[in-house]
């Protein structure tokens, strides 16, 4: 019955974030109109090809990261129960948002494409991440305990693998922090990030909803993030709706960094980040694309294995239009999202 | 156990068909484009502004719900155990596809945009339901015996009515007809019906399983239809991914009819119709914009309520770009199917 309960409420929580935020963007979107608060985009000496087919991007609004942000809050609110999963989870995703939103702000006061450096983003994360696992030393040691016991699926009995602190932290950076940058870095045509976000975002709840009621490991409570999930997916959609090709509002790397660090908090929080690489999986093809373009770029001295790194754009100018991109993108993360779920439900059959 | 199995075989059934579908999409669609079978597209006379909205389309390759239809049906047999249940909704699905591939080839081989008229399809559908109710009567006589009871949900304790066998086919021709003609109506922009039908598979899917483990009315052997329905999910991903807005192939009416009968056909079998017009709502309101216009054209002698029916073509007139339309009637068709499925799973709980 508990359970179901918390079931009813998810879909609540959907629903009441995607009228929030149908409701919340309009308005939103005129004042940004209003403030010209427009995406700036790299010079065209630097995206080369990229420039011709994004012109009509230009004077388009950025920052719609903050509705996403306060229509998922106000649902949660709304419909969760709190517990120290989903205000672990939420923290993480404001902090991340103001990282975010602070860099876009950067940006549009300076007028410039370039924002806070990536390091100091980086060291910023790594902060946050500090303060979420002292946080749950403090105030829900269990669960601080959890986190030290690495869960790893390779085995058909998983492995269960006793970390220290310091290698705890590290894996919370890797799993948080590289989620929350590999959406940075899908955001970068129209509607793509948060198309993928959505699906991602309903296969993590099932995942959720399931640990909560057993299963290895079976993570008490964490039914509560499936309300946090699906008030995000509810608000994704609404996103989406003005987002689509042609997009009238961009996300921001407020929305894409926040968005990013809820999915790898979540799946950290119940100890199934590998799962998380899975059903993201278009998020960590994109984010290797990147790494893999820069480090071949920098040990061959100057070649490429992609026209253009993040993954996308490789695709855009080899002739693929944009809502094609955007399509298969989606059809990908459909498709990681089944084969997750299957990795996830099938042996516990 | 059982169960959890049919939900094993539904996933093995959905990657086989998707990469049946991507395998054989290719080469058919070389074929189709040696022979020059190419989608024909009504008179500038009669579609006004649309023909110069669409001028881009002419010359793509149609009948890829041939592809579909083979993907679908290859896949069932690999995964699924065959019962009447499965067996009455694939003979529908290929009676189905059948007439409105009959309809594309006269279209071709006439090189015109009439086909077979409307008429004539409804009466060839009518018989072949009649082929259906006089099969199960034969084979199964306890599903006949059970489609006489019409089960209304419009009250907390759901409505058992007893109806004579004459209501029952009005009834059959009504949803499964009704929901052929829809999707196909619905197919009018790239990617429009493959996604819509996509979510409302999946969310059949769910109710499938459900009522096959109980429930009101509990329908035995349901599982099994899950099976036929994630091959056509899988078969329909794979053809999204090339009936992407560009797109190079359209499904044809072999498609549409097919698919709509298929989903008519198993929501019809399972007695969840009412259920089927909320998770296909997109098709639904298409549907009814087709009637609105033609019957208010008659009545007031010239006059229209949308710019041109169905549905689509009214926004897309009305300024709304393809790929918009497209991925707002994909987010309503979403919004649909987890409002269908809340309706559905909420009072059971």
């Amino acid at each position: 019955m508990r359970y179901f309960a918390v079931v009813g409420r998810a879909l609540g929580a959907f629903f009441t974030a995607f009228l929030l935020g149908v409701s919340l963007l309009p308005p939103f979107l005129r004042l940004l109109r209003r403030c010209h608060v427009e995406q700036s985009f790299r010079a065209r000496e630097e995206v080369r090809g990229l420039a011709d087919l994004h012109a009509l991007k230009a004077h388009t609004p950025t920052m719609g990261g903050v509705c996403i942000w306060l229509a998922t809050v106000l649902a949660t609110l709304a419909w969760g129960k709190l517990n120290s999963l989903t205000l672990s989870a939420l923290f993480v995703f404001s902090a991340f948002g103001a990282i975010g939103l602070a860099d876009d702000l950067y940006k549009f006061f300076r007028h410039s494409s370039k924002g806070l450096s990536g390091r100091k983003k980086l060291l910023l994360e790594a902060v946050i991440l500090i303060a979420l696992l002292a946080g749950l030393r403090r105030w829900d040691l269990g669960l601080y305990r959890a986190l030290h016991e690495l869960w790893i699926p390779l085995s058909v009995t998983p492995l269960f693998c006793h970390i220290p602190t310091i290698l705890a932290f590290a894996f919370a950076f890797l799993v948080i922090s590289g989620s929350g940058n590999a959406v940075n870095l899908t955001d970068g045509v129209d509607g793509l990030a948060a198309g993928c976000s959505i699906t991602t975002c309903c296969a993590l709840t099932a995942v959720c909803l399931s640990v909560d009621r057993g299963g290895s490991p079976a993570v008490s409570g964490a039914a509560e993030l499936a309300v946090l999930l699906m008030s995000l997916a509810g608000a994704l959609l609404a996103f989406l709706w003005y987002n689509c090709q042609p997009a009238r509002i961009f996300m921001g790397d407020g929305g894409s960094l926040a968005i990013g660090g809820l999915l790898g908090s979540a799946a950290f929080l119940i100890r199934q980040p590998f799962l998380l690489a899975v059903l993201g999986g278009v998020f960590v093809l994109e984010a290797l694309s990147v790494l893999a373009q820069v480090y071949y770029f920098r040990w061959t001295g100057g070649r490429r294995i992609f026209r253009m790194a993040p993954l996308h754009h490789h695709f855009e100018l080899g002739g693929w239009p944009e809502s094609l991109v955007v399509g298969r993108f989606w059809i990908a993360s459909l498709l990681f999202c089944a084969a997750g779920l299957a990795l996830h439900f099938l042996p516990r059959l």
